[in-house]
């Protein structure tokens, strides 16, 4: 009866904020209320400290039920006021059009692009398991809750989510419990029409523990079914069965997933529903009983307060570790720098050497390969896998599931006390996109460890060489790009990394070439002049690999008394960035500036005199030795040369 | 006994190219030669006309089987010889590193990036069962094909297959077979580190029929399967269990997945499998018992071409729609014009009108929209949904899987008879990347119809706003992108698909806006000048939506004396490969140049006169109404003319 009153009241409270910005998504919000309110009324959450480490997290995959999120979070005493409700969806309100982590409190991970919230639960609930398990002195963590994410037809059909439950199966992430709104509609109408899968034997298939809640408007059924998900050792998917816009005049229609309900539908769901507090009220018996609910929960957070007091007493050294693991803040890589010169650069195992030294200096760093490892070399030595039987390895078997693997770094990442990376190769950052525009949105800071960052992939082809992913990454706002020539650089992007606290990619080549004495201090301004000649007469800024054929042809128009200057520009975000001035003093723009990079980006008209002085690739690659097919290409410190002496020549 | 020792001769084979090439995948196609020995005996294809169009379609979604296909093909008979198979993987030579359509006789989808091929071969399935319907009479049908695809455990962990898998089993595509080379292994290991799936139960749960061998090198047992399968009510995967480089000393283990047979070990591999036959060489017995088989074959092909005669003389009317199906060599779409002007422009509503138009024009288009077709309205309003009931329906139900849909419109795209569209928002063109990837890199023309185009998206917010997307389009090589203002560069759009027959992106507004008065002949060039004014002093460039915006910046800046031309420029790869005399006559760069998109492009560098002639969008949106969020990041024509003015005033 109260539970019903208070679904209710949710589903108005949903429907009015809908209204007032005559935009949002009626359904879902009257359909799935009951759960809605099952999932905060169950989950140990803190209205007063939102980010409070050890919070149940709740994930709403469906992030257009973003008007009941903040139903919710209102009745739950978080910060989001009636006020805050009746500005939905208007600009600079923190009610968001789809949910945003830290604009709106108590809102976990930003949500929209579907599927992706069901993977960001998979990587909390793979953050939760390890750091439990890290911390675990007999009973006692400091870490200890679950993830709860809800989802509706749309994510499941993803396969950025098909890939996440594969995982979450694999590694029996038995605290994750995710919800399913099963109203059998999505936008173009019935379900069947795009999808007649049987739902239940495939979570099965996965290893998935699966409880069915037959009437979704009973929340003590999906209360009771959350307490048996609970004590599972598998990952539990609850389906609810409901009616999308229950209670409307569309109720079980695809008519009312997007569409406003107008002031005579409004006041038919008052009547269907027999409901008729005022508009924005909390009916008394509801706000006593949300009060109830409340009052639990403290209960439960004072125990686990005093707990963590028992375990900071007995454990001081561990508990210090834990509370510092956030604190990456006054990272200096700089007593790692290389001064010694080497004959031969090889990036990938420079990359893994220098993983491995920073996993040292920050032991919260974990991450996988998606089944490249042995390529990327991305993986800690003295780690094992994470699994069901070991957790606490760093290193995560994702499988040969890319898009997962990044949108589980970003819920990884989002849960605190953990930082993720992911690695593949560079061609197949695509499979990743949306899941790292989402890291960017939510400037997130997980790092991306690429290889194979260009055509010098070679006999893979054109399928494996990245050419257009740099210009790519560089495109979208909030996320460095950083191609290093050498360790120092490197060690610079990770520098990078730990002063913005953003997301960042960094490109390591696949093949290896001869030394370049490169700089780390340097490099933190994203370019600099790594060689330098008196009387110069043009400039060649370069990334990565480039850059060590930009030297060379230096040396060989230095045997023609023609004096270039080489720039390393690593990271071109960074290096706007920089002032004016020493832009200008990087850069002399009176004399003829070349770019070089094997990449299709348009960037580097920014900086080159014209279109004559841009040795870019303009096409994909081809399949053959990588020295032969970087020459086809023209990427050769001999073509180099020959096209600066030529342009000098013309010029004057 | 003959089909052992073929399948010896394939491993051979494959394992000398591989050596010669010092590069390549050994694991697979030690492991899978009996079961692409299968595919290649059943299939019904024709060395002499590899790309005949009833052949049976055969698809290696594991693309790194490269050199086993080879084997296969010349061994068939195709034309690729032993010298070209000595040139494995290098540059120049038809035998690439991964398969590649148009470049290699008999490979019909260049694969590679895991899990597309499956996808690929859905859509291969969807365009044979689309056409075998259409054309049917009574018996006779001039398309009447299966389609193979082979996979392997990397292919189905990636979310693009699975979601393909779905729909296959949602349309019930029961000439689809998907050979599945289980051999337990992948890079890192043991697949149960990473996958521990009831793959068959997985599958059972999409709707599709499984049939297992378990000893992978029996070719007979293979055989035997594909029969069963090929009378399946659904789609089948054969689950071959094998072992990964057999007969190799690596057998069974993941070191042999990626490295080359030195000489010791193909030496070895000769002994374990007893076979000493000369490099290269086809043993006798195999020769014969290939003939034997392809002459069985032709007796197939024979009464496909009498039966297809017979049709021809039954039917002269429909045979004759059939053959010119892919004939859009010769379409004028000019008479579609119109000139007259309308209050306002609705960009979506005008796609839906001119997609219907093109639609009745050229009868072949068929396409989907991934749930969103209410909203991006890019379905065909005399048509149903092609569904397992109705087999001739050209609006296809992909469901929530964007990814999917691009990589099956790929397939059904390269089947030929066949054009493919597909739509969803812009902002989800992320989901799509790797498969629109591929379309550019096979310059297969696919037809991508995104709505929701830019921040005007609104109150849905960052998530749903398209902004570097259209950067990220225009980065990738032999892919148009084309983002018409109005009704007219929209029908330029379709007209320059036709004309190029490559891949093209069209981009529309969610909102209505003032009509323009837009030129298709002109849009051909790319961009041109839209609204002229003599004694111009700047030239504004912009695109879509925004070049309304520029004409009535132009306005408020005529009313102040200060005149300037707006140049539409809906496709910036058309309008760089105009000549330098046309690109001159549209843009003066001997007065400022301004360019103009809500977009976090570096494209506009190209053009405009300096930074601060660039008004873009250099972050993620916001949510808010349309207009709010067009105004908060000054995408209005008062800022627009603002903008210009202070920089003239500035200049002078």
């Amino acid at each position: 009866m109260i539970n019903n009153l208070t679904s209710n009241y949710l589903r108005l409270t949903s429907v009015l904020q809908i209204k007032q910005a005559n935009s949002g998504h009626p359904g879902v919000c009257l359909g799935a209320a009951p759960i809605a309110f099952s999932i905060y009324k169950n989950a140990i959450v803190n209205a007063k400290d939102p980010n409070f480490i050890n919070r149940d997290r709740i994930v709403f995959s469906a992030g257009h039920a973003s008007a009941l999120i903040y139903s919710c979070l209102n009745l739950f005493g978080f910060d989001i006021s009636v006020e805050d409700m009746k500005k939905f969806r208007q600009l600079g309100s923190i009610t968001t059009g789809h949910p945003e982590v830290n604009i709106a409190p108590g809102v976990d991970v930003s949500t929209g692009p579907l599927g992706q919230g069901i993977a960001n639960a998979v990587g909390l609930a793979i953050a939760e398991e390890y750091l439990r398990n890290k911390y675990a002195k007999g009973n006692l963590s400091p870490i200890n809750h679950y993830t709860y994410c809800f989802t509706g037809d749309g994510c499941l059909m993803e396969g950025v989510a098909q890939e996440a439950i594969s995982i979450a199966g694999n590694l029996k992430l038995n605290k994750l419990i995710l919800l399913y709104d099963k109203n059998d509609i999505t936008i173009e109408g019935k379900l069947d029409i795009a999808n007649r899968e049987d739902v239940k034997a495939k979570f099965l298939s996965c290893g998935w523990n699966v409880l069915e809640v037959f009437n979704g408007n009973n929340v003590e059924e999906i209360d009771y079914a959350i307490s048996k998900a609970q004590k599972s050792d598998k990952p539990t998917i609850i389906i609810v069965k409901t009616q999308i816009g229950y209670g409307s005049d569309l109720a079980g229609s695809h008519k009312v997933h997007g569409k406003p309900l107008n002031e005579e539908q409004v006041n038919n769901l008052r009547q269907n529903l027999n409901y008729f507090v005022p508009d924005w009220k909390v009916p008394e018996d509801v706000a006593e009983y949300v009060k109830e609910i409340n009052k639990q929960k403290e209960i439960q957070l004072k125990k686990y307060y005093l707990d963590l007091e028992e375990y900071k007493n007995k454990f001081p050294k561990l508990f210090k570790e834990f509370i510092e693991l956030e604190n990456y803040s006054n990272i200096d890589l700089s007593s790692l720098v290389l001064n010694e010169e080497k004959e031969v650069y090889d990036g990938r195992a420079e990359g893994h050497s220098v993983l491995n030294l920073i996993g040292e200096i920050v032991p919260n760093l974990i991450g996988g390969c998606a089944d490249v490892a042995p390529s990327t070399q991305m993986f800690f030595d003295n780690s094992e896998y994470f699994n069901y039987l070991n957790r606490v390895g760093k290193n995560i078997p994702y499988g040969i599931r890319e898009h997962a693997m990044a949108a589980i770094s970003n819920g990884i990442s989002l849960h605190k006390g953990l930082i993720a990376f992911c690695s593949t190769f560079f061609a197949f950052a695509n499979y990743m996109t949306p899941a790292i525009r989402l890291s960017a949105l939510s400037k997130n800071p997980v790092l991306y460890l690429f290889t194979h960052d260009s055509i010098s992939t070679g006999e893979d082809g054109p399928t494996h060489q990245a050419t257009e992913q740099i210009a790519t990454l560089r495109c979208m706002p909030d996320i460095y790009t950083f191609r290093p020539v050498g360790r120092n650089e490197l060690l610079a992007a990770y520098q990078l990394f730990f002063n913005k606290k953003m997301p960042l990619s960094i490109l390591l080549p696949r093949q290896k070439y001869n030394f370049v004495k490169d700089n780390f201090n340097n490099a933190l301004f994203g370019g600099y002049i790594i060689s330098e000649l008196k009387n110069k007469e043009a400039t060649i800024i370069a990334t990565g690999s480039e850059v060590e054929l930009a030297i060379k042809a230096q040396k060989i128009l230095k045997e023609k008394n023609i004096f270039v200057n080489v720039v390393s520009m690593p990271c071109v975000e960074l290096f706007d960035e920089q002032t004016k001035d020493y832009k200008n003093k990087i850069i002399d723009k009176s004399k003829p500036v070349f770019c070089v990079e094997a990449s299709t980006d348009n960037i580097w008209y920014k900086y080159a005199t014209d279109e004559n002085t841009i040795l870019k690739l303009n096409s994909f690659g081809v399949s053959g030795k990588p020295e032969h097919v970087c020459s086809h290409f023209g990427f050769t410190a001999e073509n180099i040369a020959k096209k600066v002496e030529k342009y000098l020549k013309n010029k004057n």
